[in-house]
């Protein structure tokens, strides 16, 4: 899922972002209901319409970002209060306004309020933010208003402890939701340790349900956890990185800042059908990207989606060809983990 | 034309800038000298094919940005030398090398180097500047690589005196152009300084020739110019203005800035055939450009880039039906001159 943190995929239309071949977006709660709010976006005809965005939206929870983002917070059993990155103004999320707001918003997905602990913490310390959230999770479900077509997807914390996993999962199955994240990864942790996480939760989560690893990832963090049974991803990073320069590709990462860009006439790639592989060369966006102009991040960044598109539509190829194994390998092969070795990484 | 200034009408993917109606843009000799150079352009096949615009394109001489952007500019009869506002590099323009830059650029239309005094000057000043302006046209001539669908254009200097205007006129046709700039103006001047300058020049122009007015302007500026024999235009006031959250409509300028728009369930224009006007309210462009988002600039250059094409087809069409002083005094109302009276400039 492309990710559309203040109602827009940075840098992208969404005609834009169609074309690329996502089919579901997500939005942010804790921006939306900062600016422009919640109630603004309902009174206008809700986030779809707002945005431009005819297809399903994904809302997360506000959680995440409060935790990162927002200054002076407090969490009690309530909830949060915090004072907005914008203006400083007190705010207060709690699992019925998160709910209510993504309702406001008209979310097609809706995500239960949890709580994000830092990386790393002690056991101790996981387990107690594990119990605010699993309460969190059964009110935020019965603050969700249920209707056709809208989903409420839970999510499973515990940090790098199965055991406490184990424990999330089984708490949010008895409240039964629609669909199962797992948060509080790809915070810090090295690969392996987010790879044995899943590992050792994702065979107890319901099969007939979709699960979903929120904030991941890189492209061999993906193919990983597909091969995991690992259903859905949202990240920043293709977009973010098409912002600053970097092109993802099936050779691996390219910085078009690099200056033996600088008079290459060929594309990206070749066999990329994004408009900035199509009709320019490498060398255009080398100069577009040094010069600081706008068109090198909608270039790169519509590069970028439609490479994490087209990624995923090989897994889903792999999965019904039965090689899955054999395409998460090759990935894996274009994106060593150890990037300070890739000449491309060095540039 | 739409201002490509380093190889792309910011904010706009080529496609994009075809879709306003515009079948020309513009680029600057000055940019492109300094980055990426021309000499790489020329090797990479050319400024059409390394921006992605199959149209025409008119490039400028370089003049104008040397006078405005360089620094410890020296003016010779021989050229003219200055430091690189991006790196401090030395460089050099002289009438030769501008056309043999806009040569390697693969330029349609290729402007003359001339000086830019700046405004006011007294008239022995701008006697002094238009003498060796004349020399330098005369110079770029020679050194214009003329070829099928290639062409060169002078530039009449002179300021606002009007028997220097027509000695620039007069010394251009001797030398004989494919059409004719009016350079020198919107630099400062009033309107009606300058429209008495386009009444004082403008009939002494070979009929059979296009005449363009450089750097112009507001949509009353154009339509003005139009009625005194103006044909085409180049101004960044589209591009820019839609970065700086500012649109163009029927009605007069609107800031989305403003809070007056926060609620505004109406696109900006509800005959307007833009994507923002289309598939947007005011509120969704007050949200994005109070956030900063790229797609503020995008969607708000789209649409005014719109607005100048169908401001040309406009005035197109009333000439053709034998109204165009009625278009002309519609246009002029809409945008008052004195700005600080209109409430939407309050904003």
């Amino acid at each position: 899922m492309p990710v559309g943190t203040a109602a827009t995929v940075k840098a992208m239309l969404p005609a834009s972002v169609r074309q690329t071949g996502a089919d579901i977006v997500l939005g942010n709660t804790y921006h939306l209901m900062l600016r422009p709010g919640a109630e603004l976006i309902c009174r206008l005809g809700g986030l779809h319409k707002f945005m431009g965005w005819d297809g399903p939206i994904l809302t997360d929870s506000g959680g995440f970002q409060v935790m990162s983002l927002s200054k002076l917070r407090k969490i009690t059993e309530e909830g949060v209060r915090f004072r907005s990155h914008i203006d400083g103004n007190e705010e207060f999320l709690s699992p019925e306004r998160a709910m209510e707001i993504q309702r406001l918003l008209g979310s097609d997905i809706q995500m239960v309020l949890d709580e994000c602990p830092a990386y790393p913490a002690a056991e101790a310390e996981i387990e107690k933010s594990l119990s605010l959230s699993m309460r969190w999770a059964s009110r935020s479900k019965a603050a969700f208003d249920t209707q056709p077509g809208r989903a409420c997807f839970g999510i499973v914390q515990g940090g790098v402890y199965p055991a406490l996993r184990r424990r999330s999962v089984q708490a949010l199955c008895e409240i039964d939701f629609d669909g199962y994240a797992l948060g509080g990864l790809a915070v810090g942790e090295d690969q392996r340790a987010m790879f044995d996480v899943l590992d050792a939760t994702v065979p107890h989560l319901p099969n007939d349900r979709p699960h979903y690893l929120m904030g991941v990832g890189k492209p061999d963090d993906i193919a990983g956890a597909v091969l995991r049974g690992i259903d859905m991803f949202d990240c920043v990073l293709p977009t973010r990185s098409g912002r600053n320069g970097q092109a993802f590709t099936r050779y691996g990462t390219l910085n078009l800042r690099n200056a033996r860009h600088a008079q290459d006439a060929s594309p990206l790639d070749e066999k990329c059908r994004c408009p900035a592989c199509r009709q320019f060369s490498r060398a255009y966006l080398h100069h577009v990207v040094k010069s600081g102009e706008i068109i090198a991040s909608m270039l790169l960044t519509w590069h970028n989606l439609t490479y994490f598109q087209d990624l995923m539509a090989d897994l889903r190829e792999a999965i019904a060809a039965g090689r899955l194994a054999e395409t998460v390998a090759r990935i894996a092969a274009a994106y060593p983990r150890e990037v300070e070795k890739s000449p491309e990484m060095l540039d």
